[in-house]
């Protein structure tokens, strides 16, 4: 059987997911929390189920659940977005990309995207038969290189893929830098896929800034954005692509025949949570802020160099005063020998550079959090 | 934006179930039941949500959920199935089918598929950069012609698609049928995706059969089913592909991309519905077999001439002797001007024949087959 992704393996995510469970290490590794999904939402997916929601929902999503969007997308970035032309609910995140990249990349085409970068990316692009082109991010802050993106466009070039908050990095493009964005994707007639499953987790009074605050770029992107992350419940896998309608037409051919639909229950439950708990959204990046700080709080002690995190539930942490094992290596020991699991940074590059850098998750419950940080002051 | 699939459309299943609930018809186009799913698995899935297993299951399937898996296969077929190396999870049928199409097909390959079948095997097959040779089941008893069939295959073949219980036509695969089909794959090295989703399906005494029950063929075959279908709940888009491991391994490479994991509470749900009601699935023959019936006995005055239904909860109806319309028009006038939407056959072909049939779904409460037939012998 020939592989059609002969260089990919397991993702490291469940790797170090069941390396966790295996040594009953606390898991810092794979991006959830591991405290409750707020009560009114779970009692809502218990109704609407025992209600009888449950056949197919609409191919593009269950109605309340589109409105909902819509009034998101107003309340948050002042975009009134047509639900019924340029709204899709997928099944999580990853579908809304998988699908978006299988829309815009023919053969031959070719992609770019930032290294280090979500790693579900580039098989997509290469399943649609693109090819990814990779450009670093400059460490220490991770900015984007604008010289160097405009000079790797070719003739081939049909998207870039960008994520900010950026995970793993922990950063966020500032006004600036998605006003280069925008420039460069108009002046080479690209299309953008915008990665913001982390929108609404921005700290210390940034702005929450989407492609959506940007008229004529929107024009051209899709955004990918996720439930799961912004109500606690990763496993309802549900998210949603907002895109011109033209793509939005596209993009929904393919969609129809990856899932067609997503559980309906739950889009009738993230419906009710839009509509009762508009705050709750509002409030993820205070709440999220204050874990990251109790976290870096209790690391003070430790020989990691903490990289700033100013969005997403990520932290960098550079280890290289601790050991010298390269982070794949470092992550197994911690995982097994010090009982806590991390990811290692090397993962998210096609080319690794030579640092010793790990990821750390703090959407965690704040014993968690301490339990940990007891731990890694140890090392 | 070129369209990657300039010639697909919405899939015929919305636009029907939208023209539908415009028209206040009476839906027996898309395949769903209007009757509630049960009620100890509508508990227990306000249970595990309530519970806090909301975060993501694990990428291959939650583990009770793939021991239960193993079961259904043990206790239906006498396969023992080792669920770790063979079992994925999946996001519905449909994404199992377009998974185990991209793990399947590289640019350039051939996939044999019969006509009419299901109209997501094409699209798929087409993005994977694949072309399907199309071979017609044979009416009136839609037979496949197995000479035809092994006349077809080429140096480029990759695998065939076969469904059975059959999705539009309401036909089985009989022993002989699954023989000749393992004679030919095994013959010619080839892979075969069977799609199964309505293997608990079937009337009249008929033995359940799978590939499953064919060991050799089983080697190179990766079989796609759907709990949505069993268990009444189509919206919660859950089924599972089972698969040689060298093929799961593969599967998996993929899914992990597309989708990564499935609803979390649902798949614990069903887990339990498998433990607790192992009746349930051994039922539904019969659950079903008595709707066809009824409905068959509530349309004896109508016009329509019915054909015969072995499986799955279709039944196709020969309509010439009322209309000259063509299939797509006559569904059309069904639905906007007599109260009930049914699907046209040739959706399901790539070149349709000369016929006056459509689909109708029988998977509704009696009181909609009643009221629905009623409609019907009135035409
Ligand atoms: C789909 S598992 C990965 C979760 C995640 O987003 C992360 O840990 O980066
Ligand atoms: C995914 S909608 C189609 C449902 C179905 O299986 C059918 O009606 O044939």
């Amino acid at each position: 059987l020939d592989s059609k992704l002969p260089h990919v393996g397991t993702t490291i995510f469940t790797t170090m997911s069941q390396m966790a469970a295996k040594s009953g290490a606390i898991n810092l590794a794979q991006g959830f929390p591991d405290f409750p999904a707020p009560a009114y939402l779970l009692e809502r997916l218990a109704h609407h189920g025992q209600a009888g929601l449950n056949q197919y929902a609409p191919m593009a999503g269950a109605p309340p659940l589109l409105s909902g969007i819509e009034r998101l997308s107003a309340r948050c970035y002042q975009r009134s977005v047509d639900a019924e032309s340029m709204v899709t609910v997928c099944s999580g995140a990853t579908e809304g990309l998988f699908v978006a990249i299988q829309s815009l990349v023919h053969s031959g085409d070719e992609v770019i995207v930032f290294d280090p970068c979500y790693d579900s990316y580039a098989p997509a692009v290469e399943l649609a038969g693109g090819s990814c082109v990779h450009i670093p991010l400059m460490p220490p802050a991770y900015h984007i290189d604008w010289q160097a993106l405009e000079s790797s466009i070719t003739p081939r070039t049909r998207c870039i893929i960008v994520n900010s908050p950026h995970n793993p990095t922990a950063t966020c493009l500032d006004r600036a830098g998605w006003l280069e964005l925008e420039r460069i994707v108009l002046k080479h007639q690209l299309w953008l896929i915008s990665d913001e499953v982390y929108e609404h987790i921005v700290f210390d009074g940034a702005e929450r800034l989407s492609a959506s605050c940007f008229p004529a770029l929107a024009e051209r992107t899709a955004i990918v954005s996720s439930f799961g992350k912004s109500f606690h419940c990763t496993g309802w896998k549900l998210g949603y692509v907002i895109a011109p309608p033209e793509l939005t037409a596209e993009f929904r051919k393919i969609h129809q025949y990856v899932t067609f639909s997503s559980f309906t229950p739950a889009q009738y439950a993230i419906a009710d949570m839009l509509t009762e708990h508009p705050e709750h959204i509002d409030e993820l990046g205070s709440f999220y802020q204050q874990k990251r700080d109790l976290f870096v709080r209790e690391l003070a002690g430790s020989r990691l160099t903490l990289l700033p995190s100013a969005g997403t539930y990520f932290l960098l942490a550079d280890y290289s005063a601790i050991s010298d094992l390269d982070d794949m290596a470092f992550c197994r020991w911690l995982t097994t020998e010090r009982g806590v699991a991390a990811i290692p940074l090397s993962v998210f590059y096609q080319s690794p550079p030579d640092t010793r850098i790990i990821r750390l998750c703090f959407a965690k419950g704040d014993d968690t959090l301490i339990a940990a940080a007891e731990k890694l002051c140890q090392l």
